[in-house]
Order: structure tokens, then C-alpha cells, then sequence
């Protein structure tokens, strides 16, 4: 029997105190059950990651460590949660404190304060320099059940390797490691972490943990949050790396436990939770790494993980919203075909229900592939053709739209039947999903109050090519259970099309799909300017065209639902860009 | 003749490097011919606040570094941009360079490097910890034109005066101080500002001023940016105070240069910037504040400059994005007959439609009430009875609609008008605004995709009590002009109705504005909870009420359109807070 720790892989609710801490308390009892010594929680599990300005209410901050140091557990558990501003002109700490010691209470908790975290990331979609005070403490290490473990949260070991946009002044890895040398012997070092998802982040996650495993020399735990919270995913993954560059990693999507026995690799194990409504999503094996593989094999299983991250945003943004049927418009076309698969697997096909809403220009095709999607899926379908509300439309304010530009006429179309999916939404206490990708949203192809209405955009960070992967891996997963494939073989081929006026294709506004994907992927992804991207050999005046309506569609953006973010930039370094002052300064 | 120092209150766009040189080149021109020694402009002003995710792309950076640097200008300037980061893992400066001094160019333009600012806000609309690495010197001053300044950066004075939310590890304003004890004397600190507007700001930044010049024991002056970017307003004011306790304040919204005679304050000018195009709005009047004055008589203009603002952010917000007309519904009601006449007054009359759009719901007042503002004001007036639609849209899903929640329906009407005044918009090159105000958007009294849809919301960070304030003020200055009131008594005093349901009333389903409006201002600008509120005398329940819609209305404000800033709090602590994690710890 060795010494076993236990990895909390939970799914907290942001705000959601009582549930989360009856989670973790699920958890820790499953730990302990399986033998585990000692648990670890993922970063400000209490509270859910990211809390956002709810860490602007001390009181909030309060009741949070209070839940967490008072959890009901049977062995010691480190959990991660905000900590109280030591003064009145200071920030929260985001820290560590140990529950299950009921002996060991001190009168204000101050005793079961463990660690606060050092490395504080402002960048990407982190905002922690807003939040909390950072702690300079030299290293951090603690005895827990005659376990001498280093602790650190999340950005505190991703210095070490090198992976920061920027250098912090500190290096908390190599504190502890200076301590190592000074002959401070730890058994392991542990790590509570809120990586968000995006979808080549397991290699980043085990070479930041390998590459401390190696400074520290001995082995490096990484316990990480799963399940979504408005736009952002976390995939899980939790991860073990021992100094020789053994790795074992936890599943992704699903809550449970990640049983490591620090002196054997080989018997760690995986324990599903057994709560019910536990986020349980794809595969429950865990994944051995053997110190030569760069954790890049996994690329092979992309599609799978990609489509399993997107269900899991949408249904945990209805759970967690209290939301438990939805609604859509069902084209015909490929991006609400898939959209109704990630519906039908978030909530269940029998909580979905699909709408046409042909029009003059709709095709007969539309309809029959809508309808086949819907009766594949097993949702609701319902048809609505609005010629005649859109003819009405246009007599009553025929002078303002003939003396004007034509697409007003077409987002017309669009907004009527965004209206009419709301009005079933309002009706029947359905949340509406707007159907766009970011190809399409990048470029502004989409109409505002139209197909962009929804309270939740789940196709929205997939470029246009990711979807028709997520359509193919549908259609397998249907072919695997012994379903009729959900997207037939004309809504995967046909040309792409809005149907918004006579014969009209995306191809007449846009580059092909492809075309217009590598060099939005180039430019949002990999941060090329316009000169960069057309020595990549694509048409510099296709760039500048796609770039600049890139940067002219950020007022449809500003108002879009939330979309689960699983490219590596969710439109880059636009998302937070100024939109009145959309001046192109390259030209 | 004094020493004289130009402070150049800038209106610049965001990322329109070549337009905001141009604009700085002139006022250093008219600096210059009024007799000043030295200019100074507002931070960032190359770049325009706040630049945002722009500032992650390194060529940006050098781009308005050298743009700074190479201004054409006949006197040495201060001017305020982004400096390039020292090595490639530090981040960038918000500095300041020195132009106007073409004898001493260095090849790599880093002698014109003057200062770097040293305390970076990542609190509330700021998030400079993203962005900028700050200077850890301790104090910077420099030698120009035969002054001995100290150079400080917007926060860089905050921290003196205690005005800052939590505490910086150092304090410029004291550095600079201790160089004075140790025998190094100053002619002046300056700061270059973009501090934003809200409704009671000036005092606090007089007092910001006042503390520093105390302290320095000389003359602090302060260039602010004006004018709007986005969601964010500034409002100029740039001042100086003297270490007695006088102040001299710029006119609010308008360009221009406050010209500061060091050595006596009787001598301060202020020179309106004369290009074409240029911000200038409300009074061109310099104030005198003496010693004794807190700042706070400037209260007795607050419905005046609230004006100012909101017609300032909306007439930016269109030339900065280049739009030149606006359509708004116009329903009779004191909502959109305000935000008509904010339209007219930022655009021309002549530049805006309203349209009446009248449904079964509908009374004749509303229709008539509608006219007298759009005839009163001169603005074109347009009216589409909805009745038809909407019948024939229930028709369509009558059975949908009948089994279900009836807010639909009255969704419906709204989701017409919303489609039609955007109709208007894109056949016609408008920008739809929406006409709603913070009291409506907090509860979630108002429609997504319906009177939610346009591409800026004027009145949406002003509680509806002030909405009544603006209402008096434009026909007060209607009055002053010899010009018809543009928002009649009925307008006025009717009660306040969605007329979505058959003699429907706010009050039906809010508490009266007078008391929602006291709720919402003690929960999002004072911070207090359902407790302490209830403690001013409100009832608990309704507090309860009103504090959870805020919570559950979040999911529409992600989608809201930018609103200018005029609260201390733009929807306070909940605009940054999680939507589907909503979940209130509190019960």
C-alpha cells in the first residue's frame, strides 16, 4: 500500500457555495473510500472558477472560506477557495485552506490557511491581477497526514516552463526546488488548477507539469477543474507527472477522483463520481504517457474530445441556468444540423425541438434535410413557412426598402424567424441557441436579432471546416449506436448557402470555407498580420478583404451570446477590442 | 510674462494614429502661438483610451511609438503612448515621449523615452495589469524647455490621495516628494490623464490634484483626455492646482488647451481648439476654484453636464465609427422621446428618424405624444402599425403561443418593432439605437432582440429618474433657444407603460421608479446588500425582489449594446459576473 493522494476532478458552479461544497464532499468521501490519504480540490473549487466580480463582495469572499475550511470530510483535504484581504486596502488571496481537522480549529480560521497563490495571470481570459493579492512567500510547503507536500496553484508552475506570455519576477517552482537543494526533502508537490480548454492544451498542461516534476524531483500533481461556466470550458485531464517523465492523466468530461500513488505509477486509478447529474461525458479510462511521448499522440482522438467539449458547454450552461429544453431553426443547412446534435446530446433529443421556417428563397432540399435531421435525432420538429409575414413586412415599408440597400430585405428574413424561434422560446420556456460558427461571425455573415439571436452560441468558436468534423463525428457516434446519421449526405455537401435572395452562396460574399479559415485561423489563432499571411500563400487582397470585415463585424460580436471556447484565442486579440475605434491603423 | 505649460485636451479615436497626430499637432500649434513654453498631452493619446487588445500587437505599439515621437510640432511636446517592451517576455510601457526636439533624434527614438507610468489600475473599467509593465523607479522627472518637471501618468497621483481601492506597493507623489526634502527642486509635476466621467467625478480628482500639489509643495497639473470612446466617456476638466489649495478647471467636452501660467493663476486661458470637426459642446467657460471650495458646487450643473455627456458619447460614438444618421423607435413614452432628443442633438435633427409603430395595445396619446416630439424636435417621423404583423404571426403560432407563457406575445410586439426600425437601418444606412435606461435593464424590464436591438443604448446607464432630469433639461434648452418643449406634459406625467398588454403598467410589475431607482443605487453605486438596504427604510421583500430580477436579467445585459458610462458604476459588481453561474449565495 502506498502513499495515495486524491485529485478532486469537480465541476463547481460558479456562486453556487452549497452545491459545490456538497460536491467536494461527495468527492473527498470517494477518495477516502478508495484509500486515498490525503485529497486536493481544483482552484477556488468552493466558489467555482472564474468567480468574476462576485470577488468583489467580501461578503461573498467570507461565506466562501468559511464553507471551505467547515466541509464535512473524513480525511484532510486542501480546497481551494478565496481567502479573506489580511487589511482593508488589500485584495483576497487566492489560496488554500485545509478542511477536515475539526480539532484543529482556530476561532477565526486564520490557522487553516495553507497557501495563497503567487502568480497572478492578466492576460488571455484571465483577469486575477483585478481580484487578488498575490503572495511572495518564498515556496510554500505543509505536513498533511505525515505527507510532506509543496503547494501551489495553477500559474504558479507554468513560469517554470517557459508557457507565460510574460515573465513574473518569481518562480515558485524554483523556490521550492532552491529548498530541495538546501535539503528541505518534499514527498510531492501538488498544484490546484482552473486550466481552461482549448483544444491542443493537454501537451501545454503535461510539459508544465513534467518540466516541475524534473526541477523538483519528485512527483508533480495537478488537480483540474472540469465542465463549463458560461464561455469558458475545462476539460479536466487532471495529471500526475513523476520526474523521469512518467505521466498518468484522468479522463476528460467527467467528475471523479484521480487516485495517484505517488511511488506507483502504475496503480493509479480513476473513480467516477457517483453523485447524480455528475458531468459525465466521453471516455472514463485514464491515460498512461511514458516519458517519451510528447502527449501530442492524443491529437488522433481531436474530433472526439472537440465534440465532447462543446456538449459538455451547452449542458452545463443549461444546468447550471436552470434551463431544460431548447429550441432552434433548422435550415437544411450544415451549422443547425450540428447545432441540434449538440443540443439533442446536451439536454436529451426529447427536450429540442427544431424549426423551419422556409422562405420564397428556401429550397425544397431545406426543408427535407431539416426534417431528416430532426426525425434522426428524435427532437421535435415544427414547420413555420414566413413568406407571408415577410411579403407583409416588405408592403408595409416597400418605399424605405426599394430605395435601399438589399440586405435589408434578407436580414429581414433572418430576424423573423429569430423572432418566431424567440417567441417558442418565451412560450414554452425554452432557451433559444443561435446556430453561427466563428468563420461566419468573424466575417459578420450573420445577421444581428436574426440567426445571432440565443442565449447561448454553441458552434460559435468553431471555424466552419470544425464543424463539418463535428458533423462527421455525429454521424459516427449515430452509426456506432445503431441511429440513422443525423446529417445526411446533401446537407454535408451541398454549397453552403444563407438562401436570403435568388440562388445566393456564401461562396458569392466569402473565399471557400477553407480558404476563408486559414487565414482567419492565421491571423486569430497565430496572431499573423496581413503581410505575414499572404506570404503564407494566400491572395494578399483576400486577406486585407477578410481582415477588414473581421475588424468591421465587431459591433455584431459585442452582442453575441456566450460560445464555449475551444479554439486557442476566441477571436483573438479582437475580443476585446474597442469598437467605435475600429480604425485600421495598418492601412 | 510667466512660465507657461499647454495642456492639450484631446478627443482622440482608438487606434487612428495618423488623425489623433494631426489632432495633437494642431493643438500644439495653438499651444504654441498663445505663448506656451511646453505641451503636455493625456495618456495614451497617440493610441486613444482605451486602446485595449490592440496593445497586444507588438507592431501597433512601434507604430505610435515613432508616430509620438515624430509629431510635427513647433514646441516641446509630452505626448502620451504606448512604449515598446524592453525585451520580448516584458510587456509594453504607457509612457511618455518627448516630440518637438528634432535636433536629438537617437537612431532607435529611445532617448525621447520621458516616463513610464508606475501604477497600473486593473479595478473596475480598467485592466492595465494586462497590458503594461509598470516603472519601478522611484520618481521621474525631467528637464524641458528650462523646466524641472515631475512627470507622473493618471494613477500614478491616485495613490497619494487614497483614492485608489486597494494599496500600490509605492507612491510616485511621495518619491517625487522625498527628492524635494533632499534638496531637488521642481517647477511643476505634471500627469497625463484618461480618467474617465462619471456624474460626481471632479471632485475627486480636484482633490487628487490639490493632495499632490500639497505635497509636492508645487504647481500639479493634469491633461485629461475628452470626449468618447465606446462605452467609456471622458470628460476633459484638465486642471492645475497650487499648493495653497487654488484650482483652475478647462471647460468639460470640448477640445482644446488649457494654457497654465505656473506662477499665477489669474493667468490661466483657455484657447478652444479650432479644426473642424473638433469636440465642442456645453460651456467654453474656465473655472476658478478657490481654496475653500470642496468641488462639489459644480453639483448645481450636474443635470447639465449629465446632458453634455450623454450627447457627447452618443455624437462620438457615430463619428468614431463613421456613421452620420440614427433611427429609434418612438413609442410616446419619456424613454424614447429622451433618447430622440439626445439623437437630435448628436447628429442634427435632420439626421434622425423616429418611427411610431402602434399596435393594439396602443393609445392615441402615444401616437400623438410621439409626433409633438418628432415635429417639436424636426426630426423625420415615420409610423408602421404593427397590428396586422402581429396578428398574423399569432395566427401562425397561435397554438404555441396559447399554451404558454404570455409574455411572449407581448415579446412579440417588441421583436416586431425592433425588426422594423432595423429595416430602417440597414436599407437606409442608419444606426438603430435602443431606447431603454438602467432602471428597466436592471430588472430585466425590457425586450432582447426587440427594444434591446440597436447599436448603442444612450440612456442605458441612467436610472429613469434622470431620464426625467435629461427631459427637463432639453426642454428648458428648447426654451432657451425659442424653440417648442420637445417632450410634452402628457409625455411627462403619463404613467409609465410597455403597452404590450391591455392597460398595462410599469407599475403592474416594478416598484414605482422613485423606489426601484433608491434600490438600485444603493445595491450597484453604494455596494450594499439586501440587509443594508432594507435598513434605509426599504421594504425587504421588495429589495429581495428587486436584487434577485437584477441577478436573473444578466443573461440580456451580456447582449446590450454600449451604453456611455455615467453611473460611478456601470451596472456595478454584476458587469463583470458570470451569467449561467448566477446562482445567489446570499440565499
Amino acid at each position: 500500500m502506498g502513499r495515495m493522494i486524491g485529485l478532486l476532478q469537480v465541476d463547481p458552479t460558479v456562486g453556487d457555495l452549497t452545491g459545490n461544497a456538497k460536491r467536494l464532499e461527495q468527492l473527498s468521501h470517494l477518495a477516502s473510500k478508495n484509500g486515498a490519504d490525503v485529497a486536493v480540490t481544483t482552484e477556488l473549487a468552493i466558489s467555482g472558477y472564474p468567480p468574476r466580480d462576485l470577488l468583489l463582495q467580501d461578503e461573498f469572499i467570507r461565506l466562501a472560506q468559511q464553507t471551505a475550511i467547515s466541509l464535512n470530510v473524513p480525511l484532510p483535504v486542501l480546497v481551494g477557495t478565496p481567502i479573506e484581504a489580511k487589511t482593508e486596502r488589500q485584495l483576497p488571496g487566492n489560496g488554500v485552506v485545509r478542511a477536515g481537522n475539526k480539532d484543529a480549529v482556530s476561532k477565526d480560521g486564520s490557522s487553516h490557511i495553507l497557501a495563497r497563490k503567487q502568480l497572478l495571470p492578466s492576460y488571455d481570459v484571465f483577469d486575477e491581477a483585478r481580484y487578488f493579492q498575490p503572495d511572495t512567500r518564498s515556496g510554500i510547503a505543509r505536513t498533511i497526514a505525515q505527507l510532506d507536500l509543496g503547494v501551489t496553484v495553477c500559474e504558479d508552475a507554468w513560469q517554470a516552463a517557459g508557457l507565460t506570455p510574460s515573465t513574473y519576477s518569481a518562480d515558485p517552482i524554483e523556490h521550492l526546488a532552491e529548498w530541495g537543494r538546501q535539503g528541505v526533502q518534499l514527498d510531492a508537490t501538488v498544484n490546484l488548477s482552473a486550466s481552461p480548454y482549448h483544444a491542443d492544451k493537454l501537451s501545454s498542461r503535461i510539459h508544465v507539469c513534467r518540466t516541475a516534476a524534473r526541477i523538483l524531483n519528485h512527483p508533480f500533481l495537478l488537480a483540474n477543474q472540469v465542465g463549463g461556466n458560461d464561455d469558458l470550458l475545462f476539460d479536466g485531464n487532471s495529471l500526475v507527472a513523476w520526474p523521469d517523465g512518467r505521466v498518468v492523466v484522468a479522463p476528460a468530461w467527467q467528475e471523479g477522483v484521480l487516485l495517484v500513488d505517488i511511488d506507483d505509477s502504475e496503480n493509479c486509478r480513476w473513480v467516477a463520481s457517483e453523485t447524480q447529474g455528475a458531468l459525465c461525458i466521453g471516455s472514463d479510462q485514464i491515460r498512461h504517457v511514458s516519458p517519451d511521448d510528447k502527449g501530442h499522440e492524443y491529437d488522433k482522438d481531436l474530433l472526439e474530445d472537440l465534440t465532447d467539449a462543446v456538449v459538455t458547454g451547452l449542458s452545463d450552461y443549461c444546468r447550471k441556468s436552470g434551463i431544460s429544453s431548447i429550441v432552434l431553426g433548422l435550415s437544411g443547412g450544415i451549422d443547425s444540423a450540428v447545432a441540434a446534435c449538440v443540443a439533442a446530446a446536451a439536454v436529451g433529443p426529447e427536450n429540442v425541438t427544431g424549426i423551419a421556417m422556409p422562405s420564397r428563397h428556401s429550397s425544397q432540399h431545406s426543408i427535407d434535410d431539416a426534417r431528416h435531421t430532426a426525425q434522426a435525432l428524435g427532437i421535435h420538429f415544427d414547420m413555420i413557412p414566413i413568406d407571408s409575414f415577410h411579403l407583409s413586412v416588405e408592403e408595409s415599408i416597400g418605399e424605405v426598402l426599394s430605395n435601399g440597400h438589399p440586405v435589408a430585405s434578407e436580414n429581414l428574413q433572418s430576424r423573423l424567424r429569430g423572432l418566431l424561434v424567440m417567441a417558442h422560446a418565451n412560450a414554452q420556456g425554452h432557451m433559444a441557441i443561435a446556430t453561427g460558427n466563428k468563420s461566419e461571425l468573424a466575417q459578420g455573415y450573420c445577421t444581428l436579432y436574426g440567426d445571432m439571436a440565443g442565449g447561448y452560441t454553441p458552434l460559435g468558436d468553431l471555424y466552419k471546416m470544425q464543424v463539418y468534423g463535428l458533423a462527421d463525428m455525429f454521424n459516427t457516434r449515430a452509426e456506432r449506436d445503431g441511429r440513422i446519421q443525423p446529417v445526411n449526405e446533401s446537407t454535408r455537401t451541398k454549397p453552403p448557402s444563407a438562401e436570403l435572395a435568388p440562388d445566393q452562396k456564401d461562396e458569392d460574399s466569402l473565399p471557400p470555407y477553407d480558404v476563408l479559415d486559414g487565414i482567419l485561423h492565421a491571423h486569430i489563432e497565430e496572431g499573423l498580420d496581413a503581410q505575414a499571411i499572404a506570404e503564407k500563400g494566400f491572395d494578399r487582397g483576400m486577406v486585407v478583404e477578410v481582415l477588414t470585415r473581421l475588424e468591421h463585424s465587431e459591433h455584431k460580436r459585442w452582442q453575441m451570446s456566450p460560445a464555449p471556447r475551444v479554439s486557442s484565442r476566441a477571436f483573438g486579440q479582437g475580443w476585446r477590442r474597442p469598437l467605435a475605434s475600429r480604425h485600421d491603423w495598418r492601412h
